[in-house]
C-alpha cells in the first residue's frame, strides 16, 4: 500500500509541474504576442528596409547599404554580440535596356518583361526570331533540333491551380524558369522567353534565377508576365510565324565582397548550444523585397528584440542571421554552415522565415521523428493563436547547410495563398504587406524559439 | 467462436464501409476544389458584382441593381426555381455634403470623415461647438453634463490589437459606433465623432450602422479616419479649446420595397428539409462591398454552380439567399426566418459566409453538442485545405433569426487579420480580394455543404 501511495504522489507531482509549466508558458507567449503586437517594431523596420534601403541583390550598391541598415539595427538591441560574416557574392546586373517585343506582320506588340537573374545579354544587339511554344520537356523534345534550331523558345507551362498550396504549384513548374535556356539551348534556341511564376493573371513580370549548363551555349531567357503569355499563345495560333525581338543588355561581373550581419544572446546555460533564427537580407532587383524576405529579416530581428524586452534570458545562445544571397546561390547560407563546422560549433535548431510575411499556420519541421514529436506537444500552446500545422516538412534555403543528422531545421509556415502574387515582382513591396500577419509571424518563431530552449528536444508531457 | 467470428465479420464490415465513404468523401471534394481552382465562377461574378453594379445600400438604385443582378446570375444556373422575396427595406441617403474641420486659432485641420449609416444631418446648416475626448462609457457619465452639453463627443477608444481574431477587437469596441451618439445625447451633446472601426493607421474612415434612442434627442454621428483621430487627440492636448465644424445633409426617407433573391435545388430524397448557404446582397455606401459581403454571395451562389457542374443531386433541398438589408436593419433575414416560420418548413442547417474573402480556416458552429461532434468528424477530410477550427461559435446575423434549438447555423471562418482594413471602407473593392482565397471559401462551404447533405447529422464513424 505504502509503494501505491507513493507512486501516486510521484505521479501527482509530476503531472502537477508538467500543469504548472504549461500555464507558465501560455502566459509567456501571451505576453509575446502581446507585446509584439501591441509594441512591435517589426512594421516599422520592415518599412525602413523598403523605403530607406530598397532592393537589394547580392554585389549591388542596395545589398550593400542593407548589410549596414542589419548591422546598425541589430546593435540598437542591447544583443551580446554583433557582427558581419564575410563571403564573395555574384554581382550579375540587369543593365538599363530590356525588351522583348513580339512582330506579326506590320504590328509591334510591346510587352513586360523582366530577364532572369543569371542570363546573359543579347550582346548589344536585338535578337530576333520565330517562337516556339513548348509546355513540357518532352514536347521540347519531340520538336527536337529541327523545329527549334535558330529560334526564341516559349516556356508557357502554368502553375497549376489544382494545388492547395501554392508553393507546391510553383515547384512544379519552375523548372522552365531554372533549366529553361540550358535545355531549349541544347536544340539550339537562340533565347528563351518563360512564363512567369504567378498563378495570378496580370501585367507583373517575375524574374527569378536561372542557370547555365557546362559546355551548354549560354542564350539569353526573359519573363514575361502572364497576360502578356496569354496574349503571346493566341497570337502564335493565329500567326505561327510571328517573330520577337528581343534586346536585353544585362550582365555578369566579378564577385563582390559581401556579409552576413549576425547578432546573439549568448546563453545562460549552454552558451556553446546554438538554435539560429534568420530571413535573407538580399532580395531581386525590382520590387522591394518586402514578402521576400524583408519579412523574414525583420521578424528574426524582433525575436531578439522581443528576449531583451520580455527580459527572456535564453539558456542557449540565440543567434540572428541575416543571410546574404539566398536568390541566386545561397553563398550567405553556405558560408554559415562552413564557419559552424570549421568552428565544431553545435547547433541545436535553425528557424528560417522565408515564405512571406501572411498569417502563420504553423511550423514545417524537417528533423527526426523525436524532434518533430517534441515540437508536436506544443501544439495546444499555439492553439488560440490559430497555428495548427506542425508536420514534416522543408526548412528553408539559407538553413539548409545546416543540415547533420542532428540539428532540427524549421520553416515557418505562413498561408501561402497571395504569396506568389507578389513573389519576384514589382509588386512586392511594403504597402502589400499587412501589419498584424508580419507580426503574427515574429510573434510565432519567437515563441517556439522560447519553447525549445526551455525544453531543448526533450519530452514536456504536454501532450499526455 | 462462432459468435465472435460473426461479431468481428461484421465490425469489419462497418470498418470497411466508413473506409470506403472516407474515401468517396475524399475523392468528391478533391473534385469540388478542382473544379473551383481551375474553372470556378466566383472571381469573375464578383468583378461583375464590385464593377457592374458597385455598391448597394438598401433602398438605394444600387441594391435594386443588385436584386436583378443576382436573379439573372442564379437563373443561368439551371437550378430548379429561383424567386424574389419580397420586403420593406430603411432608405437612408448620405447625401452630398460631408464636411468636419477641426479649427485651432487661425489653423484649419480638415479630416476624412464619413457620416455613420443612420444618423441625422444637421440641417443644411454647420453645427460649431468645442470637443470632449473619451474612451469609456465611465469617462463619459464622470464628465457628465456639465462638461459634455453643448459640445461634441470625440469617441477615441481604439480597436485592442491584443486580440488574436480581429472579430473580437471590434466586438469589444463598435459599441461606441453603435451607441454613442444616443448615450451622448443623454448629456446634452449636439454631436458625436467616432474613431474608425479598424486596427489599421490610415487616412480611411470606415462607416457602418447606429441607432439612436427613444425619448432621447437625435444627434449626428460622423467616424473619422484612425490618422485623424490620433491627430485630434495631440491636437486637443495642445488646445483644448479647439473647435469642431460638422456639415451632413444625410436622412432617413421612407422604407423601400425590396427583396431577397433565392435559388434552390430541390432534395432528391428530401424535398421539404431545406440546408440554407447565403451571403447579404447589400453593402455599405462606399467602396464596392467587395469583402463585405460581395464575397459571401459569389461564394454562395457558387456552391449552386459547383454542385450542378459536378451533376451533385442533394438529398435536402439546397437553397443559395442572397439576403437584402443586413447592414442597417437585417430584414432580409428576419423576412427569410418569418416565412420559413409561416410555411412550417424544416431547415437542417444554415452557413453563412459574411468575414470577408479570405484564406478560410475553418466553421463556427451556432447548434447542439451532438451537431458539432458530426461536423468534427469532418476534420480529417478537410485537413487536405488547411481548414482546421471546427468549433463552436457564432453563426451569423442573416441567419440568426432561424435559430429554434434544433436547426444548426455555421458561418464560414477565414482569416480574420485583414478584414477590418477593409470593412466599411472606401478600400472594400474587388482589386483588394484575392482570386484563391474567394474560390477556396466557396471550395470549403460546398464541401462541408456536400458532407452534411449525405450524412445529416448523424455520426459517420470517421473520427473512430
Amino acid at each position: 500500500m505504502k509503494f501505491y501511495s507513493l507512486l501516486f504522489s510521484i505521479l501527482f507531482a509530476i503531472n502537477f509541474t508538467i500543469a504548472q509549466d504549461f500555464q507558465k508558458d501560455s502566459i509567456q507567449l501571451k505576453s509575446i504576442y502581446n507585446q509584439v503586437l501591441n509594441e512591435g517594431n517589426v512594421y516599422e523596420n520592415l518599412r525602413s528596409l523598403c523605403k530607406d534601403v530598397g532592393h537589394r541583390l547580392s554585389g549591388s550598391p542596395g545589398a550593400a547599404k542593407a548589410v549596414n541598415w542589419g548591422e546598425r539595427l541589430l546593435s540598437k538591441y542591447d544583443l551580446d554580440s554583433v557582427w558581419l560574416q564575410e563571403l564573395m557574392v555574384p554581382h550579375w546586373v540587369r543593365g538599363d535596356v530590356e525588351r522583348l517585343d513580339f512582330i506579326s506582320g506590320n504590328k509591334i506588340y510591346k510587352t513586360n518583361c523582366t530577364a532572369l537573374g543569371g542570363s546573359v545579354g543579347t550582346n548589344s544587339s536585338v535578337l530576333s526570331g520565330q517562337v516556339v511554344e513548348i509546355h513540357s520537356w518532352k514536347e521540347m523534345e519531340e520538336l527536337g533540333n529541327e523545329k527549334i534550331s535558330g529560334k526564341l523558345v516559349f516556356l508557357n507551362r502554368p502553375m497549376n491551380p489544382s494545388y492547395i498550396t501554392t508553393f507546391h504549384a510553383y515547384g512544379s513548374c519552375v523548372d522552365q524558369r531554372h533549366q529553361g535556356a540550358a535545355e531549349a539551348a541544347k536544340y539550339g534556341a537562340i533565347g528563351v522567353i518563360v512564363r512567369s511564376m504567378t498563378l495570378k493573371f496580370d501585367n507583373n513580370p517575375h524574374t527569378g534565377s536561372m542557370g547555365y549548363k557546362e559546355g551548354i551555349e549560354k542564350i539569353p531567357a526573359v519573363a514575361v508576365s502572364t497576360v502578356d503569355a496569354h496574349n503571346l499563345s493566341e497570337m502564335l495560333k493565329l500567326n505561327p510565324q510571328l517573330v520577337a525581338k528581343m534586346k536585353l543588355n544585362c550582365q555578369t561581373l566579378p564577385d563582390v565582397l559581401s556579409y552576413n550581419v549576425i547578432g546573439e544572446i549568448r546563453g545562460s546555460e549552454f552558451p556553446e548550444k546554438v538554435i539560429v533564427v534568420g530571413g535573407h537580407l538580399d532580395s531581386w532587383d525590382i520590387g522591394e523585397g518586402a514578402h521576400d524576405d524583408g519579412a523574414g529579416v525583420v521578424q528574426s530581428i524582433e525575436v531578439m528584440n522581443l528576449f531583451k524586452k520580455l527580459n527572456i534570458r535564453p539558456k542557449h545562445t540565440v543567434r540572428c542571421i541575416l543571410y546574404m544571397n539566398e536568390e541566386n546561390g545561397n553563398r550567405g547560407g553556405k558560408t554559415y554552415a562552413s564557419f559552424v563546422k570549421n568552428k565544431g560549433e553545435e547547433h541545436i535548431m535553425a528557424i528560417e522565415s522565408d515564405r512571406g510575411g501572411f498569417s502563420p499556420r504553423g511550423f514545417s519541421v524537417d528533423g527526426s521523428d523525436s524532434q518533430l514529436a517534441v515540437i508536436q506537444t506544443f501544439e495546444n500552446l499555439f492553439e488560440p493563436y490559430q497555428l495548427h500545422l506542425f508536420k514534416k516538412g522543408y526548412g528553408g534555403v539559407d538553413i539548409g547547410p545546416l543540415r547533420d543528422g542532428k540539428i532540427c531545421l524549421i520553416g515557418l509556415v505562413p498561408d501561402s495563398q497571395r504569396y506568389f502574387d507578389f513573389h519576384h515582382a514589382p509588386t512586392d513591396v511594403f504597402e502589400n504587406v499587412n501589419k498584424r500577419e508580419l507580426e503574427l509571424g515574429s510573434a510565432a518563431l519567437s515563441s517556439i524559439i522560447y519553447l525549445i530552449d526551455k525544453y531543448g528536444f526533450k519530452s514536456t508531457g504536454f501532450n499526455q
